[in-house]
C-alpha cells in the first residue's frame, strides 16, 4: 500500500434506514456507490409519491465516480436509478434478474438506450478505480442477491447486501457460507451488515416453511385459491407453482407489476413452470374451482391493486365468492397495517376464507434475524463494524449483538445518512457529514417540494382554506363589495351560512374599523388574515389557512 | 313471560370495531345503553379529533332509554358521554374508579353537576325496566371493570365488556369464574363476548409477567429508569411503584394525565404508595439516579407528551441523559407505530437504554386471547352467540372459534354496527339496521365535519391550493389587471416564479380568448378552474384545488 489515504464510507438518504437506499465508497479518486434505491413516503410526508436519497455529492464529485452496483432487484435499491443515474452517467452493474428488473424501469423513463447497464454473476471480480469489487450469492426474497467484498488499498470491506441464511432455499442456491468463510481467514477490515431483523430473535425461517403451508392449504382446499404476495417475490410465485402443480390446479396472474414481472422472470428462467401453463383471465373464472390458483398483487392493501379491488367488489373480470381461499403472503410494511386489514375484512365480508400471517406461516421474511447476523459476524470476523439497513433502534441492537460475539465497542460505529466514515488498517472514525437530506419526487417535480410546502399541506388536511376576497378603495380604504368568502376543508359550506355570514360581516367591519386611508393591500391582507383567524378559532376550534385578497380600485 | 316481544341487540358506531363503543338492548318500552365511548381518528379522517358513535336512534327514542350503564374507565368505552349524554339526561351506572373517571370528565365539559351518575358494584342487581343487570368483575388492563348479566323477559344476554382470564392480577381480584360457571348452570340464552384478540392463540399472559421483568430490570440497572404507559393502566402504575419500592427507589410521575389519573386513583385507593411518597419533578433530577424511577405518558409516541418531548429533547425540567433505561410498557395501537418507532430512535439516539415490546416482555395485553375466549364460551355454554369488540376478522374468527366449542353455525351471527339483531328464547335473526356511522368530533364541531370536508381535506394535503384573483370588465370581459396567484401546499412560491408567470400569463389569455361579454363571474370561474387545472397538471402532474375570484367592475 502506497499512500497514507484513507477509506470512506458515506450513507446516503435521509433520517429513514441507514444506508439502505445507497451507500458511498470512496478512496483517493475513486467511488462506487452501492445500490440506488428509494423509500416510500410516511405519512407525514403529504402528496409525496417517492423519496429519493440527496445525490448531491455524488454530483459534485461526478468525475469520480466509477460505477453504481445493484445488489438486488428490489425498490429501494434500485428504484432512484431514473432519478439520479441521468445526472452521473456511469456504468451500472447488476446481476441477471437485477438488470433485468432495472432494464424494465429505465425503459420506463425512456433512458435505457443511454444507459450502460452491465451483468456482473456471483463469483467475479470487477476492477472500479481503485476497488476490487468480488459478488458472492446471499439468499434474499428475491433471487439473484449478491453481497460484496470490496477488496480497497486498506483492506476488505463487505457489504452484506439483503441476506438470510436459508438451508433450504426455493431456487437451492444458498447464501455463500464457503466464500464467507475464506473471506474471514484471509481478513476482513470490516463488515457493512443488515440490520433490519435487528429485534427479531433465533435464524429467520427458511422458505421451506412457507411450502410446507402451501402444501398443507392446497392439499385441504376445493375452492379457488388467490395468493397475494409482492410482484418482486419471484420465490414466492415459484412456490405458489409447485403448490398447484403438485396438486392439479393451474396458476393464473392478477396485477399489472405482477404479470409484468412473471413474464421477465420466465423469459430469464428465474421462474420454471412445471410443464403447465397459465391461466387466462376467463379461464380463472371458468375451470372448476378445484383447479385454480391465482397470484395476485395487493399484498399491501395498495387501493389501485388487483386484490383489494377484488376485495371491494371493483375488480372487472374476477368476483370473490364464497368458498374462495385468499392467502396473504406477506407482511404488512410499516404504515400499510391499516389498509391490509381492511382488505381482510373484506374479503371475509364477501365470504372468503382468509389466511394471513396472524394465523399461519405463509411468509417469512427476507431478512437474516439475530441468529444469521451472529453467524455473519463469526464467519467473517471483522475488525470494524458498521450496522447498516435499518432505523437507529435497528443499528444500535445490532452493535450490541456485535459486541457479544467479540467486536471490541470501539471498532463499531453507528452512524446515520450523510456521516463520514474514514478508516484504514488500525484505525475507524467519524469526520464530518455530507448533504443526505431527503428529495421529494412529487409528480413530475424532483425536489421542489420540501418542508415549507409539506407543512402547508399538513395545515391545509387539518383544519382546510378560507378565502376571502374585498373590493376596497384605495384611498379611503373603504370596502366598496360585501367580503366574499369560499371555503375547502374547513366546514360543509351548505350548512355553515350563519357562520360564514357573521364572518363576511366581522371582516367587513373590521376594515371599517381599521380603516386607514391608502394603507396599501398588504395592511389590509395582514389585518384580515389575523382578525378572521381569532374569531373563526373562536366560533369553532379550528385553525383554517386564511388566504385574503384584497383589491383596491 | 307475558308478551310474544323480542329482545332487540343493536350495536351502534360506524365501520369499525362492533359495539365497542355503544350497545343498544331493547326490549319493547324498554331501552339501556351499555357503553358510551369514543373512537380515535383513522389517517383518512384529517383534521378529526375524535368519533363517537352515531346516536341518532337513541333521540329518537329518548323516552324509553332507562340508562346507560358502563363496562370499564377507558376512554372508548367513556369518552363520548359528553358529547350523548346531554341528548339523553338519562342516569349512568359506573363501579367506583370508573366513575371517578367519568366525573372527571364530565367535570371538565362543565356538565358533571346536572348528570346522574350512580356506583354500582360487581355483585349487585339492577333493575332497568324490563331489565335485571347484573354485574361481576372481570380482569381487565384497569381495575374495576365488570361484565354483565342482563336478565330480559326472553332470558338472560351476558356482556364480556373487556375481559381476561388472569390468574394472578396485580390487584388480586380474578375474574368471576364462580358466578360465571352459575350462569352458565342457570342457562344463558346469549354471550356478547370481546373478539379483540380473537388473532392470537393461547392465554392472554398473565399481569404477573411484567412484574418479573420488571423486577428483573429494576435489580440489574443503576441508572434512572422512566417507563411509559397508558394513563388509564392503573395496574401497571401500581407494579412499577412495588418494583420501586423492592428496589429501594422513589416513583415520580409526568404527564398531565397520568398525574390526573394517579391523584384519582389514589384519592380512591386503587393506587397503593407502600409507605413511600412521589418525586416532586426537580428531585426527579437531584435524586441518585439509582433511587429514581419514573411513571410518564407517551407509550404511543404522541407528539405533546412527556416522553415523546423528552426523546426530542423538548421537555422542560427533565431531560434524557445517557444511562436512563426507558421502558415502553404498552404496545403501539395501530396507526401509532411510527410514532412510536421514532421515539425509540431518538431514545436510543440520546444515549438510552430503551426495552421495548419486541426485546423483553413489559406489556400484556387486557383483552383474552381464543383459549380465553374459550373457557369463556364454555362456562357460559349460551345458546346463541354475537362476537363484537372486533373489526370484521376478529368476529368472523371468534365465530369460527365458538363453532369449534360446539355452538351450532345457526346459532352465532356475525353482525355489523347498525345491524338490529331480535331473538327470543328460540331463534336469532337480523332485521334491517338503523343509522350508525361516524360522527366527527372537530373543535368546536359535532357532526358538522363530513364526508365533503374530509375529501377536500385530502385533496388538499396532496397538491394544495392555488388561488387565483383577477378583476374584469362586467361589460366586456376584459380582464382589468394582471391575474393574482397565490398558492399554499403546491409549489415552493420562492422557487417557482416561472411557473407562476407563466400561469398568470395563461389565465389572462385564457380569459382574453373567451371573452364574452357580461357572461358572469360563474362562467369565468369555471373557465379558469377548468383551464388552469390542465395547464398546472401538464406542468407539474399535481391537481391542486383551484379557487378563482373572478371580481367584475
Amino acid at each position: 500500500m502506497s499512500t497514507k489515504e484513507k477509506l470512506r464510507i458515506i450513507p446516503l438518504g435521509g433520517v429513514g434506514e441507514v444506508g439502505k437506499n445507497m451507500i458511498v465508497l470512496e478512496y483517493a479518486d475513486d467511488i462506487i456507490v452501492i445500490d440506488c434505491g428509494v423509500m416510500f413516503p410516511d405519512e407525514e410526508m403529504l402528496g409525496i409519491d417517492l423519496v429519493i436519497p440527496d445525490a448531491t455529492y455524488l454530483e459534485e464529485h461526478k468525475e469520480k465516480v466509477r460505477g453504481i452496483i445493484i445488489t438486488h432487484g428490489h425498490e429501494d435499491h434500485t428504484g432512484a436509478l431514473p432519478y439520479i443515474w441521468p445526472k452521473l452517467r456511469v456504468p451500472i452493474y447488476a446481476s441477471r434478474l437485477t438488470r433485468g428488473l432495472i432494464s424494465v424501469k429505465l425503459r420506463e423513463h425512456k433512458i435505457l438506450d443511454e444507459s450502460y447497464l452491465h451483468m456482473i454473476s456471483a463469483g467475479e471480480i470487477l476492477s472500479l478505480g481503485a476497488f476490487r469489487v468480488e459478488f458472492y450469492h446471499v439468499c434474499h426474497s428475491i433471487p439473484d442477491g449478491i453481497g460484496l467484498a470490496i477488496h480497497t488499498p486498506v483492506g476488505t470491506v463487505v457489504h452484506s447486501g439483503d441476506y438470510k441464511f436459508d438451508q433450504t432455499p426455493v431456487d437451492g442456491r444458498l447464501t455463500d457460507y464457503a466464500r464467507l468463510s475464506k473471506l474471514g481467514e484471509e481478513g476482513v477490515l470490516c463488515l457493512l451488515g443488515d440490520s433490519t431483523n435487528a429485534e427479531k430473535p433465533g435464524f429467520t425461517p427458511s422458505e421451506k416453511v412457507v411450502s410446507e403451508t402451501f402444501d398443507h392449504v392446497f392439499a385441504q382446499t376445493t375452492g379457488r385459491i388467490i395468493v397475494a404476495t409482492f410482484a418482486s417475490n419471484i420465490s414466492r410465485i415459484q412456490q405458489v407453482i409447485d403448490a398447484a402443480v403438485q396438486h392439479n390446479r393451474r396458476v393464473g396472474i392478477l396485477g399489472r407489476s405482477m404479470i409484468d414481472n412473471v413474464r421477465m422472470a420466465l423469459e430469464l428462467g428465474y421462474l420454471n413452470l412445471r410443464g403447465t401453463q397459465l391461466l387466462r383471465l376467463d379461464e380463472m373464472t371458468r375451470q372448476p374451482p378445484s383447479r385454480v390458483a391465482i397470484v395476485t398483487t395487493g399484498s399491501q392493501g395498495e387501493p389501485t391493486s388487483a386484490l383489494t379491488k377484488m376485495a371491494n367488489q371493483d375488480y372487472k373480470g374476477l368476483q370473490i365468492i364464497p368458498g374462495d381461499t385468499v392467502i396473504i403472503s406477506a407482511t404488512a410494511i410499516p404504515g400499510n397495517e391499516e389498509l391490509v386489514n381492511h382488505t381482510i375484512d373484506n374479503l371475509f365480508r364477501l365470504g372468503a376464507n382468509v389466511i394471513y400471517e396472524k394465523a399461519m406461516q405463509v411468509h417469512v421474511s427476507g431478512h437474516g434475524s439475530q441468529e444469521d447476523q451472529r453467524l455473519l459476524l463469526s464467519l467473517l470476523k471483522p475488525r470494524f463494524f458498521i450496522p447498516i439497513h435499518g432505523e437507529y433502534r435497528h443499528l444500535t441492537l445490532h452493535a450490541r449483538l456485535a459486541q457479544q460475539v467479540g467486536i471490541a465497542p470501539d471498532n463499531i460505529l453507528t452512524i446515520e445518512n450523510g456521516t463520514v466514515v474514514e478508516l484504514d488498517e488500525h484505525s475507524i472514525h467519524h469526520n464530518g457529514s455530507v448533504p443526505a437530506g431527503y428529495v421529494f419526487v412529487d409528480g413530475l417535480g424532483v425536489g421542489d417540494v420540501g418542508e415549507v410546502v409539506l407543512r402547508d399541506r399538513k395545515l391545509l388536511s387539518q383544519d382546510g382554506v378560507v378565502m376571502v376576497s374585498v373590493v376596497i378603495n384605495a384611498q379611503t380604504g373603504e370596502p366598496l363589495n360585501d367580503p366574499d368568502i369560499v371555503t375547502r376543508g374547513f366546514v360543509y359550506e351548505r350548512e355553515a351560512g350563519d357562520l360564514l355570514s357573521a364572518a363576511r360581516e366581522y371582516v367587513r367591519q373590521t376594515i371599517e374599523d381599521h380603516r386607514a386611508g391608502p394603507a396599501g393591500w398588504s395592511f389590509y391582507n395582514n389585518l384580515i388574515r389575523e382578525q378572521l383567524s381569532t374569531f373563526l378559532y373562536e366560533q369553532t376550534h379550528r385553525r383554517p389557512i386564511i388566504l385574503p385578497v384584497v383589491m383596491e380600485v
